[in-house]
């Protein structure tokens, strides 16, 4: 059953010059659909990345900051859906060295040019001859509307839609991303798996702080269930085959509008999501304090049960303020949802309207605005709400 | 509906010489159960405290914490179920003064002798006039067995059985307590409300020593979903009727016992709870770090999940691990499911049974124990499982 709060309408992808895709159906887990995605991408491409910050990160992840360390220049991506290849000691390892030397002999680059991600299950070694056989099998084509949308079904688990996103940057520039992410979503410096490729032409270290700052603002600030992954990768190539060298406002602006539409298409297909929740808290003692209590309201259990029920139960929007433990003026406090005013001045507003609010919160969009009286730190968190949906998935799916 | 999980059965409550109780079926939320109660204690008692750190307390606990801060004589405690007096601005503060009033008149003590506890729903004003009479109207009795059962059913919210606990010092002399707490547990330096009641000679620094450090082992130490409420009190008052003064060891350790049985039987009465689950992290850095990293698992809506489906889905627990932010070596993770040895050395173990370990999940009591690899710091951490049954009751209940 596709979310409820999945995109109304698919875009149309570019092709990105200097990328070429392919995906297969290799059955490591999942049936019936492509679960193995390859990217390669032309000599003297650039390459950015964010990493989960987890103190338990997979062998992927352990791979993939190796390589950014070293600088290297990327040639491909490699990921497999169905097995996170985490927590699997020296033999998550090998399959990395085992699934770069296939990617290495398919495309002929060097193996140390392969940036690998993988999710799925933890804690299972990987089947590493059939996911070898699978590289091995992949055919390549040219970055296209197809290969894309083939590619972001292939790194699907959960996820009930495919996630793309597409922006120009500058005439004949663009930007394509795709991502995967429905549960275990709290990234931490990094989010769920998203591979966004350009043809603009960017140098490694202005590549690099676009791909930090636009994940900040981004996909480091959504959360559905607050749990952080141990695979959360987010790969940002740019091929510079279009020759153009776009403005780095330009860049950012267009890398940041992918990022963050991608990020929301992981929170609309949060697991068993119905709504989709705007959390925007102004008025902190900074931005990281702001985003702070708006990620106590977006995580608190109780004010995403009540949200699913549509009840306006904003005590437990007063809760999480005060659980954030971040300064907040009690007597100061201004809650909003949606257009009604409920709080201010730390106490129930003479006009509030229950019956105005609820009605906010039949929409499928809900926006909770909290000022907390302090300073002018602002920042926005987005998520979803806590449903039967989510038990049901998480009691029985094995991630 | 009373939990599957709640004490088999109710231990025999000693009077406690200096205490005196009264309870009434008010009818200010709750209908057909006592909803206020009030204790009196004699001339001479001392009275230990801890309260919640959240940023925006209610109104009571502003109030106490004034109390403490004045090393008042206690006289008197008195508590209402049904509306927390939270967020309720200037209106709150006049209600603790019409309260304190009313109970002053009725037991013939000062007003400033009187602490006072609410739970309930936040942000709604109390209706003063109806608290006031209730307060007026109270008999007080002698303290002893059938009071205490009252006073414990009185402060009852979304509870579904009546929290007490008891144990003797040294012969004659007796610690009683009772609680409430269901939902919105995840006390930090407090807990939801509980009140002790011990006719030991304890002087005020020992009695607020021993509170503190009991609290920090016991309420603090458990977790329903991770939401702090604005209105976590314990108040531990030592009448000292008894004439015998215990050792500090003698006093610490019963008043821990009574602490943590109370603590256990709020995470058994969690709201939905269909298993109570002890957390236990060894080889971390430190103490705090361990609590972090079980507060981490036991907080995890992942890890809840997969319990509640009696899943041994122990990637789940490396990911909470990971998460946590505290040092754990992935290459020395050591995980177990109640007896059953998952993981060793960063890699599941050559002997583990997924059947075995199933089999101790199946029970009510599940015991995980992780171990990080790193020092010698360790914590336990108590929890409950996440169901359909507390997104039923939240989506339900306006706390």
């Amino acid at each position: 059953m596709i979310s409820p709060l999945a995109p109304e309408s698919f875009p149309d992808l570019p092709a990105i010059a200097g990328v070429r895709i392919g995906t297969l159906a290799a059955g490591l887990r999942y049936l019936g659909r492509p679960d193995v995605f390859v990217a390669a991408v032309g000599t003297g491409s650039t390459v950015g990345a964010v990493f989960t910050t987890t103190k338990c990160p997979s062998a992927p992840v352990d791979w993939c900051k190796h390589l950014v360390a070293q600088d290297v220049e990327p040639r491909a991506v490699v990921c497999n859906a169905g097995n996170a290849n985490a927590f699997t000691g020296r033999a998550g390892v090998r399959t990395i060295e085992e699934t770069v030397r296939a990617v290495s002999a398919l495309l002929g680059v060097a193996s140390t040019s392969v940036f690998v991600a993988s999710t799925g299950v933890i804690g299972e070694p990987v089947d590493d001859a059939h996911l070898v056989a699978a590289v091995a099998a992949v055919q390549m084509e040219p970055s296209g509307h197809d290969a894309w949308a083939a590619a972001a079904d292939a790194i699907r688990t959960t996820d009930t839609f495919a996630k793309v996103s597409t922006r120009s940057v500058v005439d004949g520039v663009n930007i394509v991303g795709i991502a995967k992410g429905s549960g275990m979503i709290a990234p931490n410096m990094a989010t769920m798996l998203g591979f966004i490729f350009t043809d603009a032409v960017v140098s490694t270290a202005e590549l690099q702080a676009a791909t930090a700052a636009a994940a900040s603002k981004s996909f480091n600030r959504i959360t559905v269930d607050s749990d952080t992954s141990t695979s959360d990768s987010i790969i940002v190539v740019a091929t510079g085959a279009s020759g153009v060298t776009p403005s780095s406002e330009e860049f950012s602006g267009a890398l940041h509008a992918v990022m963050l539409d991608l990020a929301h298409q992981i929170v609309r297909d949060g697991e068993g999501a119905t709504k989709f929740i705007e959390v925007q808290v102004t008025g902190a003692a900074s931005e990281r304090a702001a985003e702070a209590i708006a990620r106590s309201i977006a995580d608190s259990p109780l004010v995403k049960t009540a949200l699913a029920a549509e009840d306006a139960n904003w005590g437990r929007i007063v809760m999480a303020v005060g659980k954030s433990g971040e300064a907040a003026e009690r007597d100061e406090l201004r809650i909003q949802i949606g257009p009604e005013l409920v709080a201010a001045n730390g106490v129930v507003h003479p006009d509030y309207s229950e019956d105005r609010a609820t009605d906010h919160l039949r929409g499928a969009n809900v926006v909770l605005a909290v000022d907390v009286g302090v300073g002018t730190g602002a920042a926005t968190v987005w998520t979803c709400d806590l449903t039967h949906g989510y038990i049901d998935i998480n009691a029985g799916y094995r991630s």
